[in-house]
């Protein structure tokens, strides 16, 4: 069975992490700065090295082409993205772009033509770091966000995109094109593979978000002449509303999440009971209709406690993004590659959203994911074993092949 | 039955208040400060005018005289202080020093003699806004702080209190005398009287006080790649406590009080879980054992909620002041005052401390509480009604005559 070559992939990984390289081991390439474009730079070097033919579209994403003995056949793309976070890892995207193109090699190695071309992708400012949103170059190519508007985000420094595409040469001018499939491989950036030492996340889509911004309004008063039962304390009724949360997040199936990760209480001070929090809601769920459920769920309750509590609860969503499911097809060729190279393995979720939750808009779609350490990512300690990582690439390299065909 | 002046008694603490006066009708006469020294001079020439032998102690206190006609007999005081928060009211403190210059002045106008003689006090900085500790007037006459250090002690802007006490000259000579009784007339600070519809709180003692830092310490995660059975979470953990605060508050006798005021979450990111939570636990009772038993259950309830949560809790007491129980046979004569002049009444504890709370550990002590308006001090908008003030500083005069006596 055709394997990729496992030491120049972590080889390749390691000599691109030098570009924008930190002291602590991690990489700094900021969309479109000189870092990004040093990255790109390298990347677009390799493909050309590799026979791939280059194209760049409009906002920037990268395509290495490797053509299949069938012209009319749809390209099967492999891509993620270059972009990091100001304090970011080795891995997290780079490792997806790096696996594309070490397939492409080792195809090259072994004289394997497809029947349908392959692409090698990097998507433009998946971190949203420098610019919002997120996702920016896979949404525009989905066509989830309008190209010209985009081209007008700035930075902090007021520098658009459209200039910092100009400024790094990476304002191209292809135009979207129909792909057969897309594949992404990515470290899983939690800690389920590493916690049931399995080495392939097969990834069934990603959870829905709805995201809310709670305002609790109670009365302010003094901690000791206030009794008990006359008090409107705002954070006793933000508690009780963090535990319905994550009862939430536990009690209802389908990967459900529930997270409240801020709150700001006022007047926070020892001695006075406090008579405002603001706090936020994050519900995640794999389907739709459950994620509706828990929001109903969530409303149900917070008129409940404010009821309880006497005080006033005023909760405004403000996002929405709704579950990913992956091609089933394609995650099953995922499926079948593990047990092929016999890697452990288990079907999960991505509760983060990735580049591949845009192309499921546009194309069959599926990810591979790989443990990190800790399940830390974000971080300049990000870490992945090489084996992990080969063992990836491997399924990866199935699951294109199998959807490609060979000539 | 005697009765003091109401009108005279308003217009007086009105004529104090015109001293620091701020624009949106509170007063701001921070201890010490020239606003301080001109209530002082004010208070001192009233007393002079009354016929009263003025005297001032090391830490400032003033002491008015009105002779008694057994000269062996102790003296029975009646006080507050002067000072007020930066933003305070008209209220807080002075409604106490002048309801003792009235007594004074109604006794005199009545020609009537006591048999102990009578004391009107004004504690230095009972506050502790300018400088702390609060209550630092009462609690060097009562021996709780050491005069010599109290003098060290200095305002953000490097003066320190013996400084301030010479520019003003306020350092006396006088030394601390036995007390026969105290007495203390208070707004009260609190909701209870006015939602009660009820004229004279009969003050039985002060809360106890027991505060707490609690630092919880968890993992940060990510919201959506981290599923709920293998959160950290540093705010649910937090959470639990708030609501175990409460229920302690709640269930417990004894005026029973528990409140979490204060809590600063980290790193506050609405998607990510928490790794660490801040937080302060401030729990009161009217009876030591009770304050104890509520400690104990704080502490089980920690270490429950640290399992639960797989956090890591450190609860660290910072504070310890026992509960102060005034003297029955004076808490009863306010009683009785209240019943012969025919004012609503009920039995209450003070959940904040007050002067009276140090003077009681040296003197037969109680306290008189009026309503104030929305149970709202330390703040310009503090009010109070003539005739409440009134009612009060008459049960305190039926109070101080009997304790007294009359010639």
């Amino acid at each position: 069975m055709l394997k990729i070559n496992s030491e120049r992939l972590w080889h390749t990984l390691m000599d691109l992490a030098k570009i924008g390289a930190t002291e602590k081991g991690g990489v700094r390439r900021l969309t479109l700065s000189d870092e990004d474009r040093r990255g790109r730079d390298q990347f677009v070097a390799w493909c050309r090295q590799a026979g791939l033919a280059v194209e760049v579209d409009g906002i920037g994403n990268i395509f290495g082409r490797r053509a299949g003995t069938d012209a009319d056949a749809l390209p099967v793309a492999v891509g993620s993205h270059l972009d990091s976070q100001p304090s970011g890892g080795k891995f997290d995207g780079a490792y997806g772009v790096m696996a594309g193109l070490e397939i492409v090699r080792a195809l090259n190695d072994a004289g394997v033509k497809t029947r349908a071309p392959l692409e090698v992708v990097s998507w433009t400012n998946e971190e949203g770091s420098r610019f919002v949103p997120t996702l920016m170059g896979s949404g525009v190519y989905a066509g989830v966000f309008s190209l010209d508007k985009i081209l007008e985000e700035k930075d902090v420094d007021g520098i658009s995109v459209r200039e910092a595409l100009n400024q790094t040469g990476y304002a191209g001018k292809a135009k979207p094109h129909k792909l057969g499939a897309y594949f992404e491989a990515h470290i899983e950036q939690g800690p389920v593979l590493e916690q049931t030492k399995t080495t392939i996340g097969v990834v069934q889509g990603a959870l829905g978000q709805r995201w809310f911004d709670v305002a609790i309004t109670g009365q302010d008063s003094h901690a000791g002449p206030t009794p008990m039962e006359t008090r409107k304390d705002a954070l006793l009724a933000a508690s009780r509303l963090v535990l319905e949360v994550n009862r939430i997040g536990t009690g209802f199936p389908d990967y459900a999440r529930g997270t409240v990760g801020f709150m700001q209480v006022k007047p926070n001070s020892r001695n006075v009971v406090p008579g405002e929090v603001q706090m936020t809601v994050d519900l995640r769920n794999a389907k739709d209709g459950t994620l509706s459920a828990m929001t109903s769920e969530l409303k149900k309750k917070i008129l409940e406690i404010e009821k309880e509590t006497r005080t006033a609860i005023a909760a405004r969503e403000v996002v929405y993004f709704p579950p990913s499911e992956f091609t089933p097809d394609l995650v099953a060729s995922v499926r079948e590659g593990s047990k092929a190279f016999g890697y452990t393995h288990r079907d999960m979720v991505s509760g983060a959203a990735h580049d591949a939750v845009y192309m499921a808009r546009i194309a069959p779609t599926a990810m591979v994911f790989v443990p990190c350490e800790g399940g830390i990512s974000h971080n300049e300690i990000e870490n992945a074993r090489a084996e992990d990582l080969a063992a990836g690439c491997n399924v990866l390299l199935h699951a294109v092949l199998a959807r490609a065909g060979t000539a």
